[in-house]
């Protein structure tokens, strides 16, 4: 067997591997960079053992790869005759026996040609031709673990013996299809893939975390709560938003807007495209190119792309004419739409995507002022995260490598300063940090934020970029109180990242519960009755007065089918009218995350629901009371 | 002389000359249509007079064309000696004394040959050339009008004696280069402007507005206050829009947004592009080509092309899915930005650009709705206007020529129904209208919103349209009451057109002070003296917490200078600050178009402000009393 190979994705991959892939690729994959770990060990060694228990089952079997996974384990065979999920029992049955029978590995070494000659005598194609490509490769041993009657090429590590292997918390969890070194030229094979941790608790965690992904997968959602579709006629990875998500770009765009005007941003609006020139200056062509759109050519005038990132329209804006230290900080922002060539296999849901709207801001300041911004752009950013709950915020912090004199901008005095800066700014914040080396932009150091979601896995909501290269490129300027010119630093930040990723992040972290301020509808009033249509009617008009997104349920279905259908519309406010309500002039109030319904006057609930707009009150957490 | 031709633009044109032909095109062009007219004459036989005495100061002249025009008329000559405006004085005086001896205007007629010989031998090449043209076109005869010793080659009419010519309402205006023929490889020539109204009022009337106009042209205000600018480096016709024009775009967009939640919208979002065969469905390829910009290829895909209008993108979200009657009218609006490829010549500030943001939305309803629809879509429209003070609100009504099949869809009944239905919704809204036959869309009638601007001219505002195409093209579909399918209809609208010209109309329309609502600064806060800023600070934070866009000067220019430039930069409030107002913590109000000063309580001023923002009262109108 192999050594650690990140698990391809499947031709025919389902949604549902879709989402474990994301999951693993996102969220536990860090443990698993620890090949000495012991779950690495209990996991590469299961692999073993799952073939050993197949072999006995199907013994003319072809075994391929069998790597170790962020979720146990998979291996690939090739069958004469196929293998069902009704066989899974009985292997796993055949493994556990084979777990307590504590068959201890043991590795031996064999000199290429051996090696080779051993397989073919297996009539293992497959490991024949991998042996070869790694004599080749010039490795002048290859390395077999023997375990029980298996043997398996592989350089481990392995357990001690099979009896390491907790066999409460393994379970065969799927087959898929598969090809050979992930070719589709070559033969078809099947992958079974194994769940596997230390114990029974993490097992059922992570069936529980991931039948929760299945359940929130932003797609699966978005189609169900009509957000957003993609069209064959538009193109791949080119969001349409639909009535419902364009209500949730708006909010999340609104309170972008209302932040930045507190904070002293100004905004701008640039146009999606511009000539290559501009790139060129930028440094954006030729060296992100593959990274953008083909150009148009207009004739006799110039090549336009569309923009892949807003600076250097804002660096136009900047640059208009002379600027003062007395303008400084000047912060530009733009919720600006650019556009990145993703090459169609990589595309996945709004989580990667051709066109992104950016909560987008560049800031130009003294270099006097860089500790406040960043302090002052860092706090927005967690404010942000807090008031959506999410959970362990995490700052990775990107420095140069002063050895890679090529890869970075050289001014040693520069990114000491800079480095220094921010990291203290960080320590500052009380957030916990980790620092990354050599992982800055080569115009100054980079910080990313990084939470935890609701499923427990760890992503990156945003970034913010020192940029000491640009204000160079764009020979940008302003005249200091010296009377004499300096050039301004900028910092890149877009705090919730792209209307695209943030919505994806959302849709799950909510499972598509939105709070009131956000949601589609905010209110349906469904009346007990077709005699409490009128009166529900007024309460509609009420509402719709106050700007409340609301719609009344005249529909002929049943009551109780009604009250279903707005609570799998995942309806914050559902409204009950009947004759008590209509008598009383009052409603009956039924939270979507709440058991309990309360009734009160109309005017209350007015007043209720303007609250939870103005003050954008996160109601979708039962915890919250209003 | 020939007849009339529309003016060229020169050469060089200045920014003064690009205003005239814009006040020219767009306004006082409908009078001159009718040849007959008393102005008219007098304007053309204007024309001979100034030819007349320019000839007896330059015998040598060469005479090329000498039409009336919307303001007068104009003549092209080829001079030895190049003529100023030094010599306007003396050419004024020669044109009076013509006037004065009332030369009576006759007409004869030559053959063609004779005509050409006859012109030969008065030395005037460029009236050979075009008589050799006139005759190759088949004219037999050519008309000559004569007035004293003065003779050119007409077709008139003229007034019957020179004496009809007013001489107190005419004025030479200016010089400018002109290329016989409007091509610059042909020689260059020296035109002569002549302004010529019946009456003096009209003479000075226009010279105001004029001035006026140049004034508020919104090129220039845009540059002044920095609402919008173009880069070399982004592109021709990309306007990029600063923080303060941004500002005016986003209050303008709100409103939009409100008005239309009010009336049922849905928002959606869409996409700057989409494959060729999207545009192949709508027609757009290879129909309106020429309008797009050209196509980026990614490779193994397919084309893709920016959009030109948003529609195609509207129906793809309407057809996702199965629709019921129960769902119409569906409104889907999109402040969405298009792409249309404009030829660089033709670029004008913002009112012709090559990226435009329109207040569009697309209306699918039944039948039976589109009546009420039409006239809700024409009341919001008016309503806008109506905000604004647009003035002389007029609609235009194109319909088609039921002579040109090929031209429309054919489905006479279709036309009829629909051509009455809309010429009755305009009746019940008693706005004037007229038609204009044989310009409907092929798909439809077209309605449009033409108001007169401050300055006196009209235009075209928005322009709404009945389409039965599209449904078609895009095959979509609504189940009715009767379970079966029915083609929906489709009415396009977008009652404040573009951002982009809207903005550019605004600018003029309000020279540039906007009303509080939309101001980019809505109040700054002037001390006194240095010992105030503290408490204009104050004033300061009390408005910021409201989300007021306010400033303080707190820069070190005298008192009077601070106020002189708020005036200039056209902010509605300023609010002077000293010791009476820090002692009683009130402000002192300067209304940016009152002389009159107000004292009042800072609390006041905080709900006053609320008020003119929250009702967007139009305060720039000094009539308007809050």
């Amino acid at each position: 067997m192999d050594s650690f190979k990140q698990a391809e994705l499947p031709a025919g991959a389902s949604i549902r591997y879709l989402m474990v892939v994301l999951l693993n690729t996102l969220g536990v994959l860090l443990i698993m960079v620890d090949k000495e770990s012991s779950l690495y060990r209990i996991r590469h060694s299961l692999a073993h053992v799952l073939a050993q228990a197949v072999l006995e089952v199907r013994p003319s079997a072809k075994l391929a790869f069998g790597p170790p996974i962020d979720t146990g384990c998979y291996y690939d065979f090739q069958f004469d005759e196929p293998l069902s999920s009704d066989d899974f029992s009985d292997i796993e049955k055949r493994m556990k026996k084979i777990i307590r029978q504590k068959q201890p590995f043991a590795q031996r070494k064999l000199v290429g040609a051996e090696a080779v000659k051993h397989l073919e005598s297996q009539g293992q194609n497959f490991k024949v031709e991998y042996c070869q490509e790694l004599m080749e490769r010039g490795n002048p041993e290859i390395g077999f673990f023997q375990n029980g009657p298996f043997e398996d090429m592989c350089e481990g590590p392995h357990v001690e013996h099979t009896g390491q292997i907790p066999e409460k918390s393994f379970k065969i969890d799927s087959l898929a299809g598969a090809y050979w070194r992930g070719d589709e030229k070559n033969p078809q094979l099947t992958r079974i893939y194994v769940l596997a941790y230390e114990t029974r608790e993490e097992l059922d965690d992570y069936l529980k975390r991931r039948k929760l992904a299945m359940e929130r997968d932003h797609r699966k959602l978005g189609r169900e709560l009509e957000l957003f579709m993609f069209s064959d006629e538009v193109g791949q990875g080119l969001p349409l938003w639909m009535p419902k998500g364009t209500v949730l770009r708006e909010e999340l765009e609104k309170l972008g807007k209302e932040e930045e005007f507190k904070a002293g941003y100004e905004r701008v609006a640039t146009p999606h495209l511009a000539k290559e020139d501009l790139y060129y200056r930028s440094g954006h062509l030729p060296y992100y190119k593959d990274g953008m759109f083909p150009p148009m050519e207009l004739e006799g005038e110039a090549k336009y792309y569309l923009k892949a990132m807003n600076c250097p329209h804002h660096h136009q804006i900047y640059g208009v004419r002379p600027r003062s230290y007395r303008e400084l900080p000047l912060k530009l922002a733009e919720y600006g739409c650019c556009y990145r060539y993703e090459s169609s296999g990589t595309l996945a849901g709004l989580l990667r995507v051709r066109s992104m709207s950016m909560n987008d801001a560049h800031i130009y300041c003294t270099l006097d002022q860089l500790h406040q911004q960043l302090t002052e752009t860092f706090q927005m950013a967690l404010d942000y995260y807090r008031r959506f709950r999410f959970e362990g915020v995490r700052i990775r912090l990107s420095l140069h490598d002063p050895e890679k004199k090529d890869k970075y901008v050289e001014n040693p005095e520069l990114w000491k300063f800079s480095e220094e800066l921010v990291e203290n700014v960080i320590k500052n914040l009380g957030v916990e940090y980790d620092i990354g080396e050599g992982e800055a932009a080569f115009y100054g150091p980079k910080i990313d934020f990084q939470a935890r979601t609701l499923l427990g896995r760890e992503e990156s909501i945003s970034t913010t970029q020192l940029d000491f290269a640009s204000p160079i490129n764009f020979d940008l300027s302003y005249v200091g109180e010296d009377g004499k010119e300096h050039r301004p630093y900028i910092v890149h930040r877009a705090p919730l990242g792209t209307h695209e990723r943030f919505m994806a992040f959302l849709i799950e972290h909510f499972g598509g519960a939105f709070p009131t301020w956000m949601s589609p509808i905010q209110v349906r009033v469904i009346p007990v009755g077709e005699g409490f249509f009128e009166y529900a009617r007024k309460v509609h008009r009420f509402l719709r007065d106050k700007m409340v997104r609301v719609e009344v349920d005249d529909s002929s279905n049943s009551f109780s089918k009604k009250v279903r259908e707005a609570v799998t519309t995942k309806i914050p406010n559902i409204l009950i009218v009947g004759a008590d309500e209509q008598e009383a002039e009052s409603v009956t109030l039924r939270r979507y995350c709440v058991q309990e319904q309360v009734t009160m006057p109309l005017a209350e609930f007015g007043s209720r629901i303007d609250k939870l707009r103005c003050e954008r009150i996160m109601d979708n957490f039962p915890d919250v009371t209003v």
